[in-house]
């Protein structure tokens, strides 16, 4: 690989900051996050995922299928249903998303103590 | 804390999906992956978060120091400047995304070949 095509997520065109985009955009990282969980049927993701409209879940599990994170399967059950569950490449980038939840949710508390400072001390922006 | 208030990004109103917003959304990770690397000024930033316009930097770093990821030092200094820095919460956070970025950048390849694999399987879409 030419050395000038080394994916870099700085440069504004490369291919992997597009895809660093649909894996942390709003919905992107908490489906990777839920599928993390193990697989889900579309509803079990929709009511998971709290928030996020059926439209926007079906284009966020088309990407993330696309790009290779996620995949989708038909299970000839009686009735027959879809399955969508993480790839091998999709486990790798689960962990990471689960460690970066798992800090932040531990940081609220220091959250919202720098929000009150931050706030008390622009009250022109309040 | 009541356990009903435990932080759950997974929760449409809770702190915690907003925050996590905040560091993972289009600009806020690479803001604070850049200064992974260090303190950095104003247009330091601006270059080397490629694509990113002034008014969208100065809004990234106002979100990023409120929630206590970023710290803005007024430097006195002939000329006096200003330097942005990770707090110790944004220090904690860093790695996690750096971690992120690393494996995504070595997955293009994987990316790559899946986004042809699908777009062959998928030709209406395309």
């Amino acid at each position: 690989m030419d050395a000038a095509l080394t994916p870099d997520v700085f440069s504004r065109n490369c291919l992997s900051r597009l895809t660093l985009q649909g894996v942390t955009g709003r919905w992107g990282l908490l489906t990777v996050a839920a599928l993390a969980q193990g697989p889900h049927r579309f509803g079990e993701l929709r009511r998971r995922v709290d928030g996020i409209s059926e439209r926007m879940l079906s284009q966020t599990l088309q990407s993330l299928e696309r790009n290779g994170f996620v995949d989708r399967e038909v299970l000839h059950a009686i009735p027959p249903h879809v399955e969508y569950r993480l790839t091998d490449l999709g486990a790798t980038i689960a962990p990471r998303l689960l460690a970066l939840i798992e800090v932040l949710e531990g940081s609220m508390g220091e959250v919202l103590s720098a929000q009150e400072r931050y706030d008390s001390e622009h009250p022109d922006l309040t």
